[in-house]
């Protein structure tokens, strides 16, 4: 796969500078170690919220960071696990006071970090808060993963937490909250294609011409199926039909719905999927209140998409609308 | 390429019910002929703007319907123009006594088939003016173009357009400063992989594992040169010399700029862009003002960017900074 680079082992400080010379105006970013701040970060007495990944998710983590959202993320480099000294810059950097939360999606050297950085910040007296997000109903254990790993919900917790934490919410409410999205959201992925690690050069798996993987996680670990590529409806029909039996989502329902692209597949095919989404629910009695359509989780430039869905009540829905203003995600400012 | 899909004679109509399920807050969808329109369309007194083309180019001109951009767009069927009788109905959706402003990307059929359209609705007693767009420097006519074909520019023109609309401008003044953006633009394209047609099933055209092509056209056009694959610098480097001769840009002038990804390529490498462009016009004494980085005018799943810039005053700035509300941009609301 060709790429749009310079030295792969640039890739990520020179799409930081980018993402510093494009947005001045809603993030700063630190170089030694890597972070992404909010640009009026500490925010004095407001909870802190970091997340942070392997990079090649991209709009996720950095693009969340800004007012209603994250205060700082951590990017590791490509598939990578960010470093503990990264997670430590990141939450003292926004610790206003009223302590910091991290949003850890599982998977092992991310929440290994994560934990030794919390251990790093508290012993210097920052009051730390750890959850970890694992929505994907894909698989029991993975690649890098144990238990079920952590993919879409991500974007949902960020956005709720961070609205909770900005109208004045303290850090174990927070904490909860986060809690309550990861425990009420599913998901589940699929890709017609592999992508390519920089670094790498070659595909990070094979798949054949007219095959597809259903439940893939977003790094190209094995899913639940290779079989030949189906139709729309029968993909998300699969898809869908896992993650709303696995909750429960009942009838009666109301959900923030995301139909995620993995990064190579336009548009058009993800409203097509949406639409196809939107009619499966309502045939289980379930209505879609809020969505999301678009590249917000990423796995480079792999073709093929993921459904996240998350059970919401007033609150969420309240905390949903509330504004936002980062790079990726902003309305109602 | 495989792509989520149903049957390729209904991907348009599928991914345009996904776009009103989705965002039925923002604009409704008709289907015959289709159309997307704003939710409020006709607005009283104010000059309603339509713009189209061929789909696959999402989320142009679809996803920037909305307060303070389009009233209405016409998608065609994939990178087919759409008919005359969609470009009246568009018209006539969205005149709400002020007149009627066509934004036209200079391809043939486009062309001609918004004048047809905006005879008929001259004919019914709407006043119509229509602005071509043709602001990418890489060739002088082209497969389905005479003279230079319109790309980035569009986005920028729509939304500049849209909030001088807004704010009460009439016909002619909104028509002005829709010739002052194309006048003003310069922009030029590149890609690695080619896209596929669904309905056409193989790629569009053939272009070697080691190859990219530089100056290429949003439907695959072809563009200055074929050549190896050059680091982004230089690709960068090359794109940018082109269209800062061309204008010509000066030191000292400020600019909007738009880095955009024809769809297949990850935003990663699209800041990756951003900031080889930011670091050449700094060279140059040229500084952006304002700046997009996304998927905004794509070609399906190809891989590859654009860059735009415009010459921006006073004027302008105030107006691209003025709100915007529709799927695919929002600020200010």
């Amino acid at each position: 796969m060709k790429k749009i680079i310079n030295n792969p082992d640039d890739v990520i400080n020179e799409s930081l500078a980018g993402v510093a010379a494009a947005h001045a105006d809603l993030v700063r970013v630190e170089y030694d170690p890597a972070i992404i701040v909010r640009v009026d970060a500490p925010v004095q007495g407001k909870v802190g919220i970091v997340s942070g990944g392997g990079s090649g998710h991209e709009p996720m983590h950095g693009g969340f960071v800004g007012m209603g959202m994250l205060d700082a993320a951590c990017p590791g480099d490509v598939f990578t696990s960010p470093t503990p000294d990264q997670m430590e810059a990141a939450t003292k950097a926004v610790d206003g006071g009223a302590g910091v939360l991290h949003i850890v999606k599982n998977y092992t050297g991310d929440v290994m970090n994560f934990e030794m950085a919390a251990e790093l910040a508290q012993a210097e007296g920052t009051n730390v808060e750890a959850v970890v997000i694992d929505d994907d109903v894909a698989v029991q254990d993975s690649l890098y993963t144990a238990g079920r790993r952590g993919v879409g919900a991500t974007v949902l917790a960020e956005k709720i937490c961070g609205a909770a934490a900005e109208r004045g919410d303290d850090l174990k409410t927070v904490a909860d909250l986060c809690r309550k999205v990861n425990a009420n959201s599913r998901s589940m992925g699929m890709a017609l294609t592999s992508c390519t690690v920089p670094a790498a050069g070659e595909p990070t798996f094979q798949i054949g011409e007219d095959e597809m993987e259903i439940g893939i996680g977003i790094h190209g670990e094995p899913g639940r199926e290779r079989m030949k590529v189906k139709s729309a409806k029968e993909i998300v029909g699969m898809m869908s039909e896992a993650i709303v039996s696995d909750l429960p989502f009942n009838s009666g329902d109301s959900v923030i719905a995301m139909v995620n692209g993995m990064g190579g597949t336009p548009l058009i095919e993800l409203y097509l999927v949406y639409n196809e989404l939107n009619e499966f629910l309502k045939e289980k009695g379930i209505t879609i209140a809020r969505n999301l359509v678009g590249n917000y989780i990423t796995s480079l430039e792999m073709a093929g998409c993921s459904i996240t869905l998350l059970k919401a009540d007033d609150e969420l829905l309240e905390l949903w609308d509330a504004p936002v203003l980062t790079p990726a995600l902003r309305w109602g400012e």
